[in-house]
């Protein structure tokens, strides 16, 4: 979908990014490897040092609630003033029916002052959620909040070492308000390529009927090529459609499935690396958790100013890619 | 969530119901329960003849892309004319990543001309996507495409009757574009209830680590009792929000999570039956499925002419609840 109206105007009101469970060391995942790695080469090879892991009775509505209350007070809103709740993971969270989205909701006391619902779109689950709010806030729909947690430790085993080494835990909340000075979503290109359908499988196993892990089903070099292809082609789109350069752009918030590629994203596609905020040295893989977590450091940690503008480029499982140019207002 | 800003211009350019698998009577299900059940009485308090339940192997990212097929058909349009494709399921589609909407993408050839995510909100699925698509072309995105696959087949069992006894397989598809005739979508009122939560559960296994099934957790009263106040209250909102009674409704297209649940909504709300278009007779009880296969039959059976009003009201899991008006354009 493609924003076409001009700029809406919406406003990053509040973030968060909550640690969920402990951290886990690059060198204690290696240690459970059979055979075992050697776990400075490990570390080096994704540029993942560390991921947080929850414990199994951790449940996603909890996690999601809490990241969105912090994201609230840090708007100053309370919670009935949302119209709307968005739960994103990758794998859904603890409930299909009703779905998890409702039970953030109850953890936050909402009895009918907002609807809501569980979307699903792989690592840009978060973007897709930032348009629907945008467009939501601009005919009238009011405030959204968006909660994102993904649980990826349910699906990943050290059987399977590939994915075990490099997924994490990740959680990360935003709400989004209307602007009223100056600010706005500048541009929205996203894209999916079902033809193409990425290099992640994930059965359902309300279909399967068994238990069903993550699988990567492509080389990590095809991995990584891909990437960085989809993500030039999403930055170049919504900046054509901003009618900005790249020089334009205060802040890059890549999509940074590890360590390793977040630095072929930055040198392939010559980002200037002090405008990147990094996840995943020390979150690991975290899904569609990554660019929300990053917006939420840059908004906590950097000299982010009214008129800089922020893009939020991604790519996951679909495939599914593509950008958000989002400008601060006054 | 809440339209606020007057009408927003959307039509409903095309819509499918296509029957999934085979039909099975309450004959033949009332057979297959330990004790056998009187087929009649079954029948009777039900309110369902028959539902179509779909074969093992049966892909529902396929049932979706051949009603999101047909709809376009209708709607006149290409595959690659939609900005966007929403896939509704309250169980999700066979692959959780990518997620399904990919599948139907690919389905369809699509290989990067929109996005796609899957949406869950139980049986509110349908009006949830519809809300977003009609934000989403009021903003400038496009047309889009909602497809509802509802495999309840695969989450009940003769061993737990209550949900076997009603639940059937149901496939719908709507197509949304851009109305330019004085059509539109006049009011908006969707809500959700965690603190109520509602009285159907599955959990999601990839959390739980095992098989689950559909579960009810209160009596059919008490259910009937919760629905059809939940469908006054989102009838009378969205008919305030668009300032309106509900004389001036010509068409309603109720929930109907069973036949015997259908006719006390319209005895209970004083609905006018000859407006309603039923679906429990012969389909069941079809989730999210129910209000578009409604509105197909609606479309492609009745007549239905410019300045008609369309009241599309549900409630779910959640509990979500809510309602949608739309006017038909010259």
């Amino acid at each position: 979908m493609t924003a076409a109206h001009g700029p809406l105007p919406v406003r990053i009101a509040g973030t968060s990014s909550p640690r969920p469970g402990r951290a886990v060391t690059t060198a204690e995942i290696a240690g459970r490897l059979t055979p075992k790695r050697d776990a400075a080469r490990l570390e080096a090879v994704t540029g993942i040092a560390s991921r947080q892991l929850v414990e199994d009775d951790t449940r996603p509505s909890e996690l999601g609630a809490q990241a969105l209350r912090l994201a609230l007070e840090r708007a100053s809103m309370q919670p009935d003033e949302l119209a709307r709740i968005i739960f994103v993971g990758s794998g859904g969270g603890e409930m299909v029916l009703p779905a998890t989205a409702n039970l953030v909701a109850a953890a936050l006391g909402l009895a009918g002052s907002c609807d809501c619902f569980d979307l699903n779109n792989g690592c840009m689950g978060f973007l897709t959620a930032f348009d629907i709010a945008a467009r939501g806030i601009a005919t009238g729909g009011g405030p959204v909040g968006i909660a994102v947690v993904e649980m990826t430790s349910k699906v990943i085993t050290p059987a399977d070492p590939r994915p075990y080494v490099v997924f994490g835990d990740g959680v990360a909340a935003a709400v989004i308000t209307e602007d009223r000075n100056g600010g706005g979503m500048l541009g929205s290109w996203l894209r999916n390529d079902g033809v193409q359908l990425g290099n992640v499988r994930l059965p359902n196993p309300l279909f399967t009927g068994r238990p069903e892990r993550i699988r990567f089903t492509a080389a990590s070099d095809r991995m990584l090529e891909e990437a960085l292809d989809a993500i030039r082609t999403g930055t170049e789109a919504v900046l054509a459609q901003a009618g900005l350069d790249l020089r334009d752009v205060a802040w890059i918030l890549p999509d940074q499935p590890n360590g390793a590629m977040l630095d072929g994203l930055i040198a392939g596609l010559g980002f200037d690396r002090s405008r990147v905020v990094p996840v995943a040295h020390d979150l690991g893989s975290v899904g569609a958790a990554a660019i929300p977590i990053s917006l939420d450091r840059l908004l906590r940690t950097r000299d982010v100013r009214p008129g800089h503008r922020i893009l939020m480029v991604g790519v996951g499982a679909g495939i599914s890619f593509g950008a958000i140019l989002v400008e601060v207002g006054g």
